[in-house]
């Protein structure tokens, strides 16, 4: 039995308090409420990050095992407990070596902080590719996702105008990989029908998606004006403050996912990288292509959950939502999430400056700060 | 003394309930709710147009007494009690000339809807001028504001970027003449610098101002995020219905006032039209110059009401405020756009399917329908 004492726990769904937490067999045993405002550390559910390409040199697409453990090593450091290696566009031989090399990863450990897997393209629309490479994207059929999917595949970003689309989804669905409109061009009305169609989460939103308009809401106009849930990359670069700002009052904490779009830059210095093939710059933690489109981004995940909260001025209670709850809810991913009775024990500790202080997985501690 | 009787009452702000309106002396002398469900005619406070320039072969620019007179009758027709004749970009011999002619016309009857003017440019940006005549188009100065303001000139559309717009508020504030954002091309921080300034309103918005980008907010992210009050043109052609209604559930029905902006050829059929000497086609009710660009719209005021509730399900009471109360709230209009004792009697009875039935300008009937 282990106790994490004197802390401002913060549960997505109770609210604020202070209080201790009991651990046992690396799940929450018990949570007691204390009639006191006197805390040192915050304790919210561990950070879950649904969308990562790589960072402090390590990459999905070229991965050891070393490599891997590394990657979550360091992202202990940023108090994250689950996330999902993502692909970028690439041929089917790839996408295959990479999830076979990450479930047997996942397999082969007792626990660990790889999730699964998330396909970002290659079925995306070629006008909205961003950082992706041309060579790669294609339309969707139901032979190839059949042979490139399996249950390491958690989610997996396509745009709903590419061929095929609609023709795979009943494949996903069976196979319970989650959808996600990205990279599309689609407009409203076509936006409508895959969110009609049960694909009700938007990726990265609201880059390299169709801009608003008066008359042609587009998928801007649909991430708006739809239930949809969406990622946001709040790096400070992709998305203006005041633009995150009005997202979250207009859609709520309830509907926003925070994720890093991090690549193998992040966590390293300023200098040349390389993104599925494309020559990468980064330049004062900016990522971009030769033309100047951003490639991915250098953000950690620490540092995004302090931008939502400097701003927006969400309550910590929302912070939990945007940064665990509700990936955890979105893919279905049991037993995390809350700080509450008989959840895991994937805990992280922040100072008052949202600073991360200790990590647990499993109940483990898997980082302490100096 | 006059008895409106089993009515349903709309009032903004008490809602929605069956009675009886007394009427004495040109105002509501009291307001008797009955216990009862049972009701033939919805009353509301009469329309007010903060921005039409004409309709039925009348227009702002070149207008006579006997031409006002027939424009005044007609909107009655549409449940309008109160409107601003709104001109054009235009010399300032030509807008002396409207506002004279109009303050005129207004003192020498004992009452009318004519409420006062509505500058709509010239001290606008030309990239953004819509179908206003470029040649027209200038920048603000105090010495011709002073000249062209009275105490008729009630609003007035500037765009914010235009040189000499901030060293024109404080003239326009003494004369107590609003300040409408539009036809701007600004980006996010001038349209809050302007808002900053107390400029809280947008002309017919998104038309004719910056659209949304996700680095730069521009005009329509700045009517989203700021406390902006808007008009809108709801005729279906200017704006998406699910445009509307997105913006119905961002802002809501406190934030919105609708707008005709309509043109002399509304209440006219198809054809060949001419606004501010810019060549206008009308088909199928859409008016455009030869480019394509929307020049104003055919849209009636009753249209516009029946088009805003299908297209966003709002109250009735919702509905008093935009198409009235908010209006006047907007410009600081005494004693009306209630019904509720001491009011003002200007009053619209429509059936259950929102058409106007009877119009009541200061307790007298001025249309009935047949």
């Amino acid at each position: 039995m282990k106790k994490i004492g004197n802390i401002l726990i913060v549960d997505p769904i109770k609210g604020e308090f202070v209080g201790n937490v009991l651990v046992d067999g690396g799940r929450i045993e018990s949570v007691i409420p204390k009639n006191s405002d006197v805390y040192k550390y915050i304790a919210m559910p561990g950070f879950i990050d649904l969308h990562t390409h790589g960072c402090i040199g390590k990459d999905t697409m070229r991965l050891s095992a070393e490599d891997l453990e590394g990657w979550e090593k360091f992202l202990y450091s940023q108090g994250v407990t689950a996330f999902l290696p993502t692909t970028v566009s690439a041929k089917k031989e790839d996408m295959l070596r990479v999830s076979k090399f990450v479930d047997e990863y996942v397999h082969e450990r007792a626990y660990t902080s790889v999730y699964g897997i998330h396909y970002e393209g290659p079925y995306i629309n070629i006008e909205k590719k961003g950082a992706q490479n041309s060579d790669m994207i294609r339309a969707a059929t139901t032979e190839e996702i059949r042979e490139v999917i399996s249950s390491v595949v958690k989610l997996i970003t396509m745009a709903p105008e590419v061929e095929g689309f609609y023709d795979v989804l009943t494949v996903l669905k069976e196979n319970k990989t989650v959808v996600s409109l990205g990279h599309t061009n689609a407009g409203f009305k076509d936006m409508r029908r895959a969110f009609l169609y049960g694909v009700n989460r938007i990726t990265h939103f609201p880059n390299a998606i169709k801009g608003l308009h008066h008359r042609e809401l587009g998928g801007v106009g649909a991430g708006l004006y739809l239930d949809f849930e969406i990622e946001m990359i709040v790096d400070g670069i992709h998305l203006a403050p005041e633009f995150v700002d009005m997202i979250y009052r207009i859609k709520g904490a309830d509907k926003i996912m925070l994720i890093t779009d991090s690549i193998d830059a992040a966590g390293l210095e300023d200098g040349k990288y390389n993104l599925g093939g494309l020559d990468v710059t980064v330049k004062n933690g900016k990522a971009t292509l030769p033309d100047g489109t951003l490639a991915g981004s250098t953000l950690l995940f620490n540092k995004a959950i302090k931008n939502f909260k400097k701003f927006t001025n969400c309550s910590l209670r929302e912070l939990a939502k945007v940064s665990s709850y509700n990936a955890a809810r979105n893919l279905a991913i049991e037993d995390v999430a809350r700080i509450e009775e008989g959840y895991k024990a994937n805990i992280v500790l922040l100072d008052k400056e949202l600073n991360v202080i200790r990590t647990y997985l499993n109940g483990e501690t898997v980082y302490e700060s100096n």
